[in-house]
């Protein structure tokens, strides 16, 4: 009894309220881009003014005007522009074998591989907070401007609607089930392209340093590890991102599509992306949950509290110059203080710290437009596609700012390190073995009361000859355990 | 001693390595705006070539160079921009009164005036992800900008240093008291003009729904009540967001400022705004902390589930048409799915619930970057004013489109709500001080079993006559205490 | 139309599913304590075996079947029971203003007593993870069990219902305004009694330390404000917190209940308590919504980000022993690492770090517990209360021990404090107002980079002399503004 | 440079303060299981009086003391302290391998067995908000309890050090690697043991019902899915929960230790608990960071955000009895208002949404702190073992019982279904290929403003015979693609 689903999500009646055209919220929202000549468009509302000079239609002016939150700022993510370019691609392929017509199959690849491109950006203005299906995407800008491209690539005119948005350009597909596809295929593309590249860029610098600190220190060793368990996290939940909901329509059904679509079309897009992309297992589960997005930001979220402990330990053992513990000397890259001259800040970190603060947020309003799912549909695309796109492009973006920046110049203050190094108490922690724990205690805290050394502090105890005490307290024997 | 403090921030040392132009990047993350032509600008680390149609100078470059983070997309807010115009013009003015050149001091004002109105956005690219002071913002473009600027106005070259940025546009500021200071400034500013209006307009329809309602249905009581203490609560941390740290400069001590600097520029800025603005009690506690922003934030945090509980009752009461609750009859704003037409869909409730889950979010990253500073200077200041101004614009739109598209056009289907109460079987409840407890819940479960009408059901029990039964079910009187 | 409200709860319908007595379950959830020997009670499911020497009854009974999640760590907290004392020995009095009988009246307040006096703690084992209204604690254990106690304390045996748990115990009282009412008075009694006091107490010894350290170190300084700062937050939410629902019965309407019956329980559990509980302005919203505990816990969040940072501060400055910060001596209360005998760690800076990221975590689940209420009644009450009570108790209590174990006894390590000052490039920023911005800088950098003291760098670089450095350069002047 | 390290978490200095016993604190947190009689402990801080009756020795007396924080409810969670009686029963068989006395090694062993019982948990008092590195729980309960036990066993004294807490018990193992190893093993089991049986079972129910409702409705099939995914998401990130601190000693250099250790106690645990426990591939991460566990909760986070999901579900299509969808009928195991006889509640939905949020709020805990780490040592580690092991232990038992009292019993109300199915408009979407988009709108928009059938519009409308309607609108015919 699945058809019965999609009148289930939380929808509304009727009624007669007619929005007029508001072209001074407009205006204020669109700023100087905004055109002054006019087309008329229609749909099921009526008629309405449609800048001439866009390739959108009624339903996208409506939405602009109803939908006035934020500004440009809060626009749609361009990955998601991009990925409904290649979908867009891929479905004409498909349905051309299903047999759309040849000739404007060809048209609309062309439109949207413009969109993929990014050609088409100012046609796309609708910003994130719109309906929470992300229908609005699908249905208004997108069927529409690729239809209407399509038509002036064939020599026609804008709203002619020479080609179909719907029986054309959609056919075959829901909105329910395109909005899902495009947020995992820009997902995807986001994480392969920009932070797998950089994560590794960052392991390598960071492993690298590793060796190079070898004898000095050792910070590298932890957080070289640390961001390799990272990409690994996060490349174990892509097998989950790579399925696509395409060919599940309204409810994950099917229905209104022919048999092997689904197959075919996740195998173009994985042939376009090449990215390994498989048709969902599970069509409902697809369209009504998007746990595999909380998943993937949970990887991220893991990630962002491992890159924050290493900028904070970078910060810290980098802090100076002469009152910290100044123990790595970190790159200057711009003047610090208007203030204080010569003082340099650890600014990479600090961005970068930044940033993982920022994705662990964007994790929570993940979760919590994923758990509010109902039935068929999640309302909450739009909010979680957005966050994730995000969280991806800072992270990968801040990691490899912060390998170029920070960690491929940082230096070891050896002279530093090594006055520490002698200064501490720590090594009495050699003497145990010969002593037992309540003598050694006594001579750190004899030491540490009349601020002297550990050796003055054994002898004065007369726990250890002098001999002894050299040969049990040497620190090159204490960086493992005894054979 | 407190001058220590300004060495404490954790900084970094010097070291020789010095970035390259990398006209690549710069062109890729700032598109078609980029210029062509440069002009040579210097600071302490060499010269670099600057875009010569823009007023900001070498440091400003070397930070987008350093600091390419998630692209335009990210850069400081536009609120943030402004009120650094607004800072700037007042601290012209102040510092006029302690021997500022007027006529500098006026190319200064005019120039800031240009900022704080928004005419100079372009000559602002840095992003959020910079230092996690805000000094970026302030010591880079900023004084620049204005400082080129004002000296245009009066007639000389960029990059001449006729007005000088540090002497003369940042006289007597630090960046450490200055970007806070712009951060509430912005942050007040926008809950005045944008988010206090939208939650009172709101409440405003709600409370007309309430009355209009009346005699029909509950809803609008809680609701109206709701928005009306979420105003309440955002007002209440307001007092802490007017105290301004200006005149603290580095750390908090004033060190380079005159005395009585601090309280005028307060006042100017009060008188600007025409917002109740003061000077700081404490001006360590304001470089140091954010917690105003912290709690600010968790008032809008508060108004987000307030929101979100309103919008889904909205929604859910709305559903249908013909297989949901149906109590409420939604305005129609746009066609619904390209697959069922017909159907209608609650979109504003979806934008409004996944603005207050990003709210949501936001909140937990700016509590993150609050508990995360240490010593004399909160690090993640940009974080923390940009989540909250953004979450400040989103309510307020969100909740204006929501009452604009949604509230204000919704109609009780009274046929509907008719309907449900006289099947209700809640209505037994007004048997319990006749017959007691137990009997009632024996009638109640009868007719739940039978299938049949409460009246029907005691009678059968033999619990009640059908004159006493009339008597005591009365809706009409189900709707308060008795006497 | 209200009253149609009450059959909105999500709720669902009868069907013959008995559950059998699960002995075995319940001995490991509830293991020595529990009791061999069984009475039988009866409700509408049947009849049921309940240990003897419990007071509770059936639905109890059942209720710990159905809910086996946690054990018994997940109880209700203890508040909440004793809360529950307090509003039944109040509503007991009011109850006799309307007609109560006086005999069972004044057994109930004596049995209710001993409830609010912690004395029946073992009578009331249902854990948080219940039902979402909290019903099952009032309608199970509390009501049966005082029934029980004051029908005990007049001679008459367990399950008799001599007193009766509804006509009795629970008249003019639904669960639904009952257990919000017992959330405000246990928070509200937990914030007056452990919170408040704590926070006044680290306040005061803060604020003895910044007088202590005038002349040295800062630290007091801002962290006296932030604490007294936070103080003010949670006072500022109370009195919304004072609002209590009581009176609203199911859905807000006060049906079932007498006129006034709202505002005279308000005054007697003022009068109990001598806390300045009044009657919520609006019952519906009181019931459908927790925004205050929302609130509240967004005050706790801003407190947990203060005393993270004051902890975090307190224990870098009192890092060390020897390759730290070492400006602060923090008290050893305990000895350290096993293997390194004589380190001493900042433990309590550690306890209560821990506190607050728990009190974030809290935040979040009562936010998403808050936001997630539908209609009349949020169902996430018993959520929403134990994390409220848990924060205040944990910051409380962490707040005290921090202040007894770790501030109180912090002194300042002054030789180190000089040492670092001495060596600190920072005070060059006082050459500014004299050779200006870009000389200073040079200044600094030269004495940075050949490890020179300021003196010998501004002397080499001729931009002073050595007079002039020494009238310029005082520390002591570095405090504050000049004149 | 490893051994540096251990000097570098954020250690204090000694002073001389030393606490008095405060024997009123302990009993009011103790009450009434306080014993009387005292015998006398001592160590570097001198002698303090410990309760006759428990095994515990002077340090954990003074951090009973010091850390008096939230009571007997916050102790260490109970699968943490049999996690520590397995772990010093291997290590107590491998260290008898390095030479440990038999005699002495099999005491220890039967002590440590009955620990790993939950025999002695009364002598493990310590909360969670003590020292950061959980250091306490191992240097002072742990090891004594076992040193005097083991003690006992061998009929000697307790505080005799016949049996030595550090050279027998605790030989070879660092604080630092133990508590990381104990928290990984409390949380394996707890994982394996109650969650993901609790899971299976869910997930075998749901598929149980989701064949049983084949024909009827869908709802099965989607949640089948999502706990399977679930279930999936949990087991992916045991590999790294599988490796063990153990071997590391205070920094991760394995100081004091002999080789082979490491790998010998791995596989000794792995004996024990049946599990697959390895030695971790890299010691300093394994105490510096638990990005492991941040991981594990992220699954968690995942698992409670589809949970919530299946769970909202049920409740809305189990809304009622005659007010709601009513779709599916729950099972009743309650009774529900005292005020609305014959009212059944989702009581079962809301423990678990409940649950789900409180996991939501515990993985932001875990987050927190586990991105504050610093350096060689995260000192936040009993916040995220306790959170994790609640949320392993709540989402388990929610999982289970929601499954026996809730899914098991769902049955679905076909009549209502099917009524619901014939009034829908959706069924007009098998018009589309017939007649086009745009005909079908108008068919559906005519149907709803007027209250008819489809067929009656449609023919209304002359887009169709009666006997085409009829061919295409079959509801069998719609749940699937066309051929």
């Amino acid at each position: 009894m699945a058809m019965l689903a999609a009148s289930r999500r939380l929808s509304c009646r009727l009624n007669t309220g007619t929005p007029t055209l508001l072209v001074g919220i407009l205006q204020s929202a669109y700023g100087r881009s905004i055109s002054t000549a006019f087309r008329e468009e229609k749909d099921t509302f009526g008629p309405i003014r449609v800048p001439s000079d866009r390739l959108w239609g009624a339903q996208t002016q409506r939405s602009l005007q109803n939908f006035d939150i934020g500004g440009e700022r809060e626009q749609m993510p361009e990955p998601i522009i991009r990925a409904f370019g290649i979908l867009k691609k891929c479905a004409a392929k498909v349905n051309m074998e299903y047999g759309l017509d040849p000739h404007i199959g060809q048209a609309i690849i062309e439109a949207a591989q413009e969109v993929a491109e990014g050609k088409l950006n100012d046609h796309f203005p609708l910003v994130i907070w719109q309906t929470g299906s992300g229908t609005q995407s699908n249905m208004m800008p997108m069927r529409l401007v690729i239809a209407n491209r399509a038509a002036e690539i064939l020599g026609h005119k804008r709203g002619e609607k020479f080609v179909h948005p719907n029986d054309h350009v959609n056919r075959s597909q829901s909105s329910n089930d395109t909005f899902p596809t495009v947020m995992h295929i820009a997902a995807a593309l986001e994480i392969d392209k920009i932070l797998i590249p950089a994560l590794s860029g960052l392991h390598s610098t960071l492993h690298g340093k590793s060796h190079e600190f070898q004898e000095i220190i050792k910070i590298g060793r932890t957080h070289t590890q640390d961001v390799q368990y990272g990409i690994r996290r996060v490349l174990d939940t892509l097998p989950r991102l790579y399925q696509l909901a395409q060919g599940g329509t309204a409810v994950g059904t099917g229905l209104n599509t022919k048999k092997g679509f689904d197959v075919k079309i996740a195998a173009a897009v994985a042939e376009e992306t090449e990215l390994p992309f498989v048709t969902a297992e599970n069509k409902f589960e697809a369209l009504a949950a998007h746990d595999a997005f909380i998943e993937t930001s949970g990887a991220l979220n893991t990630v962002s509290a491992s890159l924050m402990k290493i900028a904070n330990d970078i910060r810290l053992l980098g802090s100076g110059p002469r009152c910290g513990l100044g123990e790595l000397i970190l790159p200057e890259n711009e003047p610090g203080s208007s203030i204080m001259p010569g003082k340099v800040n650890p600014t990479q970190c600090e961005a970068l710290t930044m940033v993982c603060a920022q994705v662990m947020g964007n994790h929570v309003a993940i979760t919590i437009g994923g758990s509010n799912g109902h039935f068929e549909l999640n309302v909450y695309k739009p909010l979680i596609a957005s966050n994730l796109i995000r969280s991806v492009r800072l992270l990968g973006d801040a990691s490899s700012s912060f390998e170029k920046n920070c960690v491929r110049g940082i230096q070891a203050n050896c002279q530093r390190i090594s006055k520490l190094l002698n200064e501490s108490l720590m090594l009495v922690t050699s003497l145990n073995p010969k002593i037992g724990y309540d003598k050694a205690a006594a001579v750190a805290k004899k030491a540490h009361k009349e601020g002297t050394t550990l050796k003055d502090a054994a002898l004065g105890l007369e726990v250890l000859t002098a001999q002894e005490f050299d040969e049990l307290v040497v620190p090159e024997k204490m960086i493992g355990p005894s054979d």
